[in-house]
């Protein structure tokens, strides 16, 4: 028999269903919760009960938005000759922390997976090809994850895209910052020594 | 100008709120939740706002409960020769899960802090007196926090409750499982030597 109070234990297993959420910390949010000011837990239950309902796709880059074109597709300031073809929605706010890119997006909402039954009709590379072929693009960077499904998604792409004759791009692969050698995996390591650069 | 939509952003900032959820994580969450079910958001929402509604003091420990009194306190089941005091309602899951102690609970919420303005008048001090008094309790463990605040709340509750006769005992205090000597903090190391036990 659990010793919480329903009400918490009912907020510690709703917690408890996001991602690195574990039971511990669910019931750890659900004390602080219990601690807080009323105006902000109805804030945060009123957030997310509005979370969905006036979200769309955007339908030029298929970016989750409330406004159509999105607040990125709309900005006439962003460099329209580059496109960065990401997996999910989730990417664009690191992609943009980094103040490295300033062109467009294009959101595949996934990675190709034979196994898990994802081909490229279950992505949005169908829209994706006008893009590169009616506008201005020069360069297309296939931002996918570095992992096998977005390797293999990336392939795809840069063969689909290969007629249009623009510059076909991917992230540069290495150590991550603060890496140390010694711990580091072969593989990435294995990366790093392929892609050295010049240092003189 | 932020280029997340507005509805992602307000939950975001909801969730950064809560402690050990940085921006980053907010915003991983928050984009968890666009692809979860209605259902989850709609439970989590839910649960949000039923939090507080329903939950009061045990009029006996002053636990956080939806009855009255708390469901430990109305288990007859437990030892009642032994009594926990604590810090916060949130201190009584860990202590469950350790499997053992079955006796009951009486928490303070909160601990002596001059510092911070808080004298034993505003913990429940006050009235942990007549349960120690006036019940067959044979001990009492202060398991306030090994913190400088946790420690003088238990030396002063010693004091108060001595004339008693109760036993009363502290949590031991050592090295915790899985510590690496090299990296134990000075205070813990010595606490484990003056607290060494038999091993032979």
């Amino acid at each position: 028999m659990s010793v919480t109070a329903e009400p918490i234990a009912r907020v510690v297993l709703a917690l408890s269903k996001l991602p690195g959420i574990g039971p511990k910390s669910a019931q750890r949010l659900a004390y602080h919760l219990l601690q807080s000011a009323d105006a902000d837990i109805e804030e945060l239950a009123d957030s997310l009960r509005a979370l969905k309902g006036s979200l769309t796709l955007c339908a030029t880059c298929f970016n989750v938005t409330d406004k159509n074109p999105c607040m990125i597709c709309a900005d006439t300031q962003r460099d329209s000759s580059i496109l960065c073809v990401i997996e999910r929605p989730a990417d664009i706010p690191p992609v943009e922390r980094t103040g490295r890119f300033s062109g467009f997006y294009h959101v595949l909402h996934g990675a190709l997976s034979p196994a898990r039954g994802v081909g490229p009709e279950d992505l949005r590379i169908q829209e994706l090809l006008p893009r590169v072929w009616n506008t201005g693009v020069r360069e297309v960077i296939l931002a996918t994850n570095p992992t096998v499904e977005g390797e293999a998604t990336a392939m795809y792409i840069r063969q689909v895209i290969s007629p249009a004759g623009v510059r076909v791009s991917r992230l540069a692969r290495g150590l991550p910052f603060g890496a140390d050698i010694e711990y580091a995996d072969d593989i990435t390591l294995g990366q790093a020594f392929d892609s050295r650069q010049g240092f003189w």
